[in-house]
């Protein structure tokens, strides 16, 4: 594990308990995503009321990676239709 | 709960746990996210070795949506400078 003493640590509440995230973003942006990640929990949480906190974090990833490589596919062809336009 | 007749049902496994996805996407392109899911839990996991299956799932979700908003302002900025070399 890397030295952290250049890092921001963000302690955050996600679904009542803690969380300490150590990294290079300012503590408003962290708390910015930990509050987007909770409010996903909770829609899949009344959705599937019966699932545990690890299965409900497991698919708020799966959710979030998917809109990750969808916004990726968008940004690779937005990308490309630039470069034809101006080849 | 929406009926889930058009759905695809896929089970995938990560972290030794199975997950059923149900959803629009082929099930090839769920398993890809399942997996990139899994292999980012196994890197939280090995700079935390202390950390339980929520709390890494939880930090893979944080991670994720992050990677997702990060993207998402590079996506922004990239139609910014088209309209504006356009306007």
């Amino acid at each position: 594990m890397t030295q952290k003493q250049d890092k921001t640590r963000v302690t955050v509440e996600i679904r009542n308990r803690s969380y300490t995230i150590v990294g290079d973003e300012d503590a408003s942006h962290v708390r910015l995503v930990a509050s987007l990640v909770d409010q996903k929990m909770r829609e899949i949480h009344e959705m599937n009321p019966q699932l545990d906190t690890a299965s409900l974090a497991v698919l708020t990833a799966i959710n979030s990676m998917n809109d990750y490589l969808a916004l990726k596919e968008d940004y690779a062809s937005l990308l490309g239709s630039i470069k034809k336009e101006r080849g």
